[in-house]
């Protein structure tokens, strides 16, 4: 089955294991093995050498060439369109902070009055 | 198979046709055949149905509560969610936005000079 890029992104993104792989890599380019750590004791090695491939293939990370050490590193690009992507429904996610902010509001300590544990607001 | 929200999420957006109801329903409200017509020479109306359910399992979409008429409406909230998860890997979005920008440089005509056909810059 062929994919459009954007397709690829989302369906590379619609897994927790390649999430955290690639929270992992902000911090950083790293080895498949040490991206591998942290799952070993769920997964096998091939099973996260797949996650690493279905990222590679959506172009969300790539690696090096040095044939030593080929470290994975997060691109930019798909990032991108998916932030181009999601730009058509800014009213709709906007609209969705403005809830938080206002619900934030009545959960969080008035200035100036005292602390308050509940998270409804008290009647003054 | 029990999904994460943002999995859910981000496996609702991995296919084409389900972006398009989405981009569809960004114009407003509309009910289920409207938004079927588009796709009726492609796919029948149950896969469309199908379609709309995984939107909605996701949070994408959901039904107005009026029994004669349900049209479907986009939910900001799981944008809001992608949008915050997007937000860890600003730094490299940002970088290939700014790659953009440079490349659109190059190509575009700089003001005051002479209409320019090529891709590369000319020296001056």
């Amino acid at each position: 089955m062929v994919h459009d890029p954007l397709s690829q992104i989302f369906g590379a993104l619609a897994d927790p294991t390649r999430r955290a792989i690639l929270a992992r890599l902000t911090a950083g380019e790293a080895s498949v093995s040490d991206l591998a750590k942290p799952f070993l004791g769920e997964m096998s090695l091939p099973a996260v050498t797949k996650h690493l491939k279905v990222l590679e293939k959506a172009g969300l990370i790539s690696k090096g060439r040095d044939a030593q050490w080929r470290p994975c590193r997060i691109n930019g690009e798909p990032f991108k369109d998916v932030v181009g992507w999601l730009e058509q429904y800014r009213t709709f996610w906007e609209e969705s902070f403005d809830r938080l902010e206002e619900y934030l509001k009545t959960v969080t300590k008035p200035k100036g009055k005292g602390k308050r544990h509940g998270r409804k607001k008290q009647p003054e």
